[in-house]
């Protein structure tokens, strides 16, 4: 069988121009990054005709497992299935990290037939935008630093400064950090820490601007330290949103790709899926919108997570309103729900997966309350049985929600042409309601005990007091109308990454609750969360190789 | 008075598919970055037909004050006037880091006339090589204390690491750091720091590299730290150096700019002129040599630092032949040589002028060690009396070297016609006698001493107990063959700064000698050398503006 990377250096990529030209862009529209890459310049939004946006699809998923669950190379498999069948659709997907990729192998641009490609430069630096995070993120590290040496006129104290620095790279050994040693001349030693550039907040900000204006704004309002008094203080004190802006000017621009079956696709910014929303950025999505008929984007994680940001943060902030919904599962993935261990899952297990399919059904529910119509994307894998699909699909329609079997990964677009058929009679014949599950203007305390009483299931929620004078803090620094942004586990759709299923009977407890002002959301800690990986004992940059032809093996 | 920027964002500029063209490069040689940067494709040196190489002509300067010499202004504007008199001349210049930039106001990429463009882009991201380089030198850090944590099984000593990380900014809070804090899972606490990026052994390991597999060779011979019984660990060790090759696959390709005129510019590589060697990457210069008939290449520095190590390290790798070299400098420079203070360089002082060029002097004579003919470019200023201007040329007409009159700046390539036909001159009728001024195989004391006294002019040299010991390590471990890489003050000819002109009656004194196995050359420290700046009190990221339309303002 065939690897990921052997599947894409094999396919026959067209030029990016013909990509392009396709969606009615000239070149002159592009900034080229060689063959196959582009960034679309900004004055494209402005330049196109009116012309109703696009119909708008989230991919999102059940409870991740160890088992995989196969969301990207959904949306991926799906958008080529649409074009297969004459539609004019566009993908709009996050860009991955390039530090995981030194760590355990496996992409993040889709997997089998349904990939987006060049599967080795997105997986590797793309287009600079991570880079170009990274820089602006550290310009504003290095002026706190540099301000409070330099006589400290803000009165910054150096025990609360808030904004650590980052580097993409998985590296344990920068999650605690002293910076500033070696005396006077080198500044004021303080303990500091390392972020992975895409947990940064300037990622989550370039996600959610709609323009390079708001994005200069939305910079200038991070809350990077605090006073001795107390007092907040931001990047915009600093004088730094500008010279931050100036670096970004480039990474703002969506990158245009391809799939392996030449489909549009958007691949363009990554924040985290927990201390972030998890979305591709903003500006990519309305692009796509403009430009497709149809336009398939994806969130991290599962629905709890995932869609429960897309619709209460991308959307509010940019204005979208989601016509539908895939919901991708695995009857892997739904019997280790069920409570069958990953050694298991060849065998067929109808009373597990039975039972895990309550993991399932609480995620269409989730995604009903938002309004929008559901599809269950089965992402068939080959030791899946007749009876088994026959399980899921009874159950689903019980349920009311359509099902689709997808064999994208080892099809590709034609395996997707049956999800792709249902979902086009959603998008004709169901009209989506969609409605935000709270109001921002609401109490915070209300904002997350929604989330977690509608979405979790919880019975409650428990405050630290850390939490409950944090909440204070906030609401009388003018923070409290912000939405909520939950950290929490992925491997439950409770705070237990332990629960697998559709837990009950829990309540949900919140450590802390951190400020991301510029983003513009209130992270809301159910636990611990690594914003900095580490590599494993046999990293694969062990198997990572480039011969003289410059041809890249061991990728994955 | 137009600033840089200002006259650079009115340039007309070609698209790079021109430029390339005008070189013989077709559209399928290159992988452009938008419409005016381009990465050439290492392939195109094999396609090639035999051809000779071109001229190479370095250009240096005397030692560089604070009145400013004015190097790369020169390089770029002689390039533009041998284009103007119908020579086919390439100029193949170091990358600009991104770091200072944010520091103190002032570009890389040359100035008035005589600029390198798009010279916002060359000065933040260009095509994100510095970035590449970052991360392949921080994979390696990772993996360094991820082999520590994960077992040890090299026998790593956490006090013995010596290689520290890297990150493209200037941030003094990152010169001395402690990793690793946190508790057993996240690592092994031990002091660490940042080089800024341009400082990594991995961009002079770049810059030396004749092809794809030395890059990937010499990388996995850099030494990271030793056991607790001594021994050496290489990245080799670690089993990296594949994975940070197929990161810096497009960092290794040469980048084509252009200039405010058009000529044609490759913009490669930027090692520091202490630590490293300063010069652009042999891969450009190659490139330039094989596409043009005459290349203007430059080096960090005044010449005792900048072509010293030009000639010994970079032309040795790379087995080149220059052919002369322009010294660069401006009256206002020798007159401080001369003992006048900065503020009182406007008024005509021929005393303090002739006494000033005894420097001058002195870089003549050095050059002419190595065999290779030169003329001497006088960088007019405003302020330049005619009387000052006959004495350089009479003092270097005794001298028995040719000067010209450069107007650059403010003239563009009609200013440096006059070079540009002196050299002419010398590349039509002075054969040069290149030779290196040490042999490899000589006692590493021998080569020190041979740079001191014949270079320096120094009496002799003293060792400190541990350079001593580290001449003795380096000889029983096999690195004695190795060129010198002098990490010297710039200010001075001599290693204490305060010393201008031309210092006599001295010796150099070594505090220490590091390893760059990778690169291959032992770094011979005189003095503690900066390897990560800082920002001053007011950075100039504090004017750096961008607007609606994309527009960078204050960046000079």
């Amino acid at each position: 069988m065939k690897s990921d990377i052997q599947i894409a250096q094999a396919s026959e990529m067209k030029e990016i121009t013909e990509i392009a030209a396709q969606l009615g862009l000239s070149e002159d529209d592009l900034k080229l990054f060689g063959k196959y890459k582009a960034k679309v310049n900004l004055d494209v939004l402005k330049r196109l005709p009116e012309k109703e946006d696009s119909k708008l699809v989230l991919v999102t998923a059940i409870t991740p497992t160890r088992a995989g669950e196969g969301k990207t190379t959904t949306t991926v498999g799906l958008g080529q299935a649409l074009n297969r069948i004459g539609k004019n659709a566009v993908i709009a997907l996050r860009e991955p990290s390039l530090g995981p990729t030194m760590g355990i192998k496996g992409g993040a641009a889709g997997g089998g037939y349904s990939q987006v490609v060049p599967m080795e430069d997105i997986n590797l630096h793309f287009t600079g935008d991570i880079h170009a995070i990274g820089v602006a993120h550290n310009l504003l590290s290095a002026v706190i630093d540099n301000h409070i040496k330099q006589g400290n006129e803000l009165n910054i104290d150096p025990t609360r400064v808030t904004f650590k620095r980052a580097l993409d790279m998985n590296d344990r050994a920068l999650r605690n950090t002293v910076v500033g040693l070696g005396g006077t001349i080198n500044g004021q030693p303080r303990e500091d820490g390392f972020l992975i550039t895409v947990a940064s907040e300037v990622m989550a900000i370039l996600c959610l601007a709609n323009d390079l204006m708001e994005l200069k704004e939305k910079l200038g309002k991070i809350v990077v330290a605090y006073t001795y008094e107390g007092k907040s203080i931001t990047a915009h004190d600093l004088k730094v949103e500008g010279a931050m802006t100036a670096l970004l000017k480039d990474a703002i621009k969506p990158n245009l790709v391809q799939t392996l079956e030449n489909t549009p696709a958007f691949i363009h910014g990554g924040p985290f899926a927990n201390i972030a929303h998890g979305c591709n950025s903003v500006m990519a999505t309305k692009l796509a919108m403009k430009l497709a008929d149809i336009t398939i984007t994806e969130a991290g994680f599962g629905a709890d997570l995932g869609a429960e940001k897309f619709y209460n943060i991308k959307s509010r902030y940019a204005d979208l309103n989601p016509d539908a919904t895939v919901i991708v599962a695995t009857i892997r993935a739904l019997k280790m729900h069920g409570g069958v261990d990953i050694d298991n899952l060849k065998e067929e297990n109808l009373s597990a997966l039975k039972k895990g399919m309550a993991n399932l059904e609480k995620h269409i529910e989730n995604v009903a309350k938002f309004g929008v119509p559901a599809v269950v994307a089965i992402n068939r894998f080959p030791d899946d049985t007749e009876a088994e699909i026959e399980l899921i699909k009874k159950e689903c329609h019980k349920l009311g929600v359509k099902t689709a079997l997808s064999e994208v990964w080892s099809k590709g677009g034609e395996g997707g042409e049956e999800l792709a058929n249902k979902l086009l009679d959603i998008l004709e014949n169901e009209k989506s309601q969609f409605k935000f599950l709270y109001q921002t203007d609401s109490p915070i305390k209300e904002k997350i005990e929604t989330i977690a009483r509608e979405i979790y299931g919880a019975e409650g929620v428990e405050y630290s007091d850390k939490a409950l004078n944090q909440i204070d803090k906030y609401r009388e620094e003018g923070y409290s109308d912000l939405p909520i942004c939950m950290a929490k586990t992925s491997s439950s759709i409770s705070d237990n990454p332990a629960l697998k299923g559709r837990p009950t009977g829990f309540k949900i407890s919140i450590n802390e609750i951190n400020l991301s002002a510029g983003a513009g959301f209130l992270v809301v800690m159910t636990g611990p969360v690594l914003t900095m990986p580490g590599l494993p004992k046999r990293p694969s940059s062990e198997d990572i190789d480039i011969d003289a032809d410059g041809k890249i093996t061991g990728l994955f």
